[in-house]
């Protein structure tokens, strides 16, 4: 049945997938500076509060539903909640949960949520195994190096052609990142990428469903079960990644080989990691960092009379929803965003929560909010004049707003963040144990202290 | 973050996901004719015998090994051993194992091997909801319609660009398989087949290792999830399979829909399911048919001075080996597979065992072929002569050969490979009381009688 095909192939490729899986299974442990060790930190907490702060939303509960006709196993935990289940179905939830807000990370390069797939996985496999803190760190580091690698090699076609890129590329991070915390030599974590590469999960067409979500949920299983499986002897290609009819070549008609290897072990893609300050679309957050400015300059929302907004008009095309009635239109509109950052100094889920949205004060202010397009303002920044009834102005211009790679969130915007997410969850004083769990995770035996502060 | 792409898409798709999703949910039971029912069963007999003869197989038991590091639940059988795992983890197992020998079911307009994953799904589902025997054929023809219309719907475009269509169609007809045994509505139908289409697995690079039955076992069990998913809530785009940025046009150019709908509930796609007589692959069938037919007539390899063997060039080129060293190069041999239909009037899994291709009395014979090549020949005939010690000679003609869909495998013929298949791992007995309990399914009251005729 052997059929001679049209579709341009590259025979030529190079060993991308040996490359790989000897750069995972042999880099040494914390062979980067501290910079990127702070990061794997800083992306390890933020995905840790993705995942407590959304256990609650219907997504998880179906999913656990679900698993739960499986009988799982009590072998690991699930953010945020007290149930156990088993390692696949413990990494699929965290997986899940953690994507829920769209509120994760992202490197900016290929927007790719990297932690969502490889972190959900190394968790429960951690938990399992007994693995330190240390090798879940490193495990981290080579497992989004590798998912993001990949995404360079990719982007844009593999997602313009409609493939979610955090979930067809997140098997591999996972399954690589795994594959390092069980230990697997250079010749087993190639199997381990191999068996993964079969499995790219998710397309575009599933946003503003549970299912996009889904996609680092099933990648973070996908990649586990790799990684156990290459552990026991199963067999993939050696070339799976690279050949002319393996992963990338088939999902992607742009190959960037270069991407995938170049500078491996110098160039560590978790240093390109982002954080998303606010709970909505990033052309928001520059005037919402603006208002968040003009608070904390003493600017108080009862004072003022008139908020002037110039701005791209991307801006307002995409989220120039005047009077949304609920928090979902709440997340499309940059009038809101305003309101929010100048009476709550903050943005975050809970600001787009329907009462939130809907209630008098933040309705009122909201509707002072005057905004004027722009295009000699860039995308990324925002010029906001608070008038006040005295006749006062205050005026801020941001540039590139925080959480952006030229200005990042500082440590303590992310434990801001991350309390807002973990709090209503699991209460103020667990919070604050699973903020230091997650910090200090480098050093620690092992993730049962963790886990157990992520309990409500 | 929202970008233009230059891909082209057609926006004008029809609701293909929304018209399988009534179909696979309101179909009547047995809402087609006996010729369609007698197929089902003989294609889950087919199945569970691939299932069982693989069942000691390496990959199996990797995956078993893996599996068994969830700590499974004992909820569902696989066929041919005696553990009890999980469902997803049984759905697993059973579609690797049934699929290892490449010597299972083929549709063969798209060469989908169908039944690996809807079957292997249904079978673990059907256990813990003790769905009866109808419901298990009903779903059966129900989804393996869906995956091969889909595959219609691709192929070879699909194909041709890498894809394993047997595992990256499969997902979709066990979510529509289990869809159909949760009894969802034509709503949560609808949200399962969206699930799945988010997560086809399978690159054909894969081919020669044990990811290549990996496929439709992790198709399996990602349509039976995907099922599960739906049951409890879990949401996916109801135009999942036909959108621009959906399953459909993210994985292939070739986007027939008509062939997705057409005749719906008129013509079943199960119809035209063939089953492979002999384990290699299909150019050498004709000429093993002819050998098998010689013996029938009388010939016996003690008297056989030379057999004459035209074929088309192609036989040569693919299965050309004149001296096979093994089991493996023996399915790349043309030689070997006549001398085994004449010795034995068989070429299962058995007659490629490392033993019997280097038997003395079999190595005898297969260099007494000597073949000719003639392209007035097609490639699915053969012309074999046998030329005995005392000059008779004994001339087959073979246009097509059993197993195509213009000689299909009578029920004795499935019986026999069944058996070659299923008795050297379960016994005499419980092979046959398994062919019964899948030949009566439709009429029994659930699985589990099936399931304990498949222990060893």
């Amino acid at each position: 049945m052997a059929r001679n095909t049209q579709v341009a192939a590259d025979h030529n490729a190079p060993p991308v997938t040996r490359t790989l899986a000897k750069f995972v299974a042999s880099h040494p442990s914390r062979g980067w500076g501290d910079a990127v060790d702070h990061e794997a930190h800083r992306t390890f907490l933020n995905w840790a509060g993705c995942a407590v702060g959304a256990a609650r939303h219907e997504a998880a509960q179906a999913a656990l539903d679900a698993a739960a006709m499986l009988q799982p196993a009590p072998q690991a935990a699930i953010l945020g909640r007290s149930e156990r289940v088993d390692m696949a179905s413990a990494a699929l939830v965290n997986g899940i949960s953690s994507h829920t807000f769209d509120f994760d990370d992202t490197h900016l390069k290929t927007i790719i949520h990297p932690a969502g797939p490889v972190a959900s996985a190394l968790l429960a496999l951690a938990e399992v195994t007994g693995a330190s803190g240390r090798q879940v760190i490193d495990a981290l580091v080579l497992g989004i190096d590798v998912s993001c690698r990949l995404g360079n090699a990719m982007y844009p076609d593999h997602y313009d052609r409609g493939w979610h890129i955090t979930g067809s590329t997140g098997q591999m991070g996972a399954a690589a990142g795994c594959a390092r915390l069980l230990g697997l030599d250079e010749e087993k974590t190639a199997m381990a990428l191999g068996i993964a590469a079969s499995q790219p999960v998710g397309m575009r067409e599933q946003f503003g469903t549970m299912t996009k979500p889904f996609h680092p949920g099933a990648a973070a299983r996908a990649g586990l079960l790799s990684a156990l499986l290459a552990k026991h002897g199963f067999t993939a290609s050696p070339k799976a990644i690279e050949a002319p009819r393996g992963y990338v070549q088939v999902v992607s008609t742009k190959c960037d080989w270069n991407e995938a290897t170049d500078e491996l072990g110098r160039r560590f893609e978790i240093s390109f990691n982002t954080y998303k300050p606010f709970a909505c679309g990033i052309v928001i957050h520059p005037s919402i960092d603006a208002a968040v400015q003009l608070r904390a300059r003493g600017v108080n929302a009862a004072d003022v009379e008139r908020i002037e907004l110039r701005v791209h008009s991307l801006v307002l095309e995409l989220t120039g929803k005047k009077e949304p009635q609920d928090g979902l239109q709440g997340k499309f509109s940059v009038y809101h965003g305003v309101a929010a950052g100048l009476i709550f100094g903050r943005a975050g889920e809970g600001e787009y929560d329907d009462a939130i949205v809907t209630r008098e004060d933040v309705t009122a202010l909201r509707r002072k909010v005057v905004a004027t397009v722009d295009d000699s303002i860039a995308e990324a920044a925002a010029d906001v004049t608070a008038v006040m009834k005295d006749g006062r102005r205050e005026h801020v211009f941001v540039e590139h707003a925080i959480g952006s790679l030229e200005r990042p969130m500082t440590d303590a915007d992310l434990e801001g963040k991350f309390r807002s997410l973990a709090e209503p969850v699991i209460g103020a004083a667990r919070a604050g144990r699973l903020i230091a769990a997650c910090r200090g995770l480098g050093a620690a035996p092992g993730v049962a202290g963790l886990v157990a502060a992520a309990r409500p």
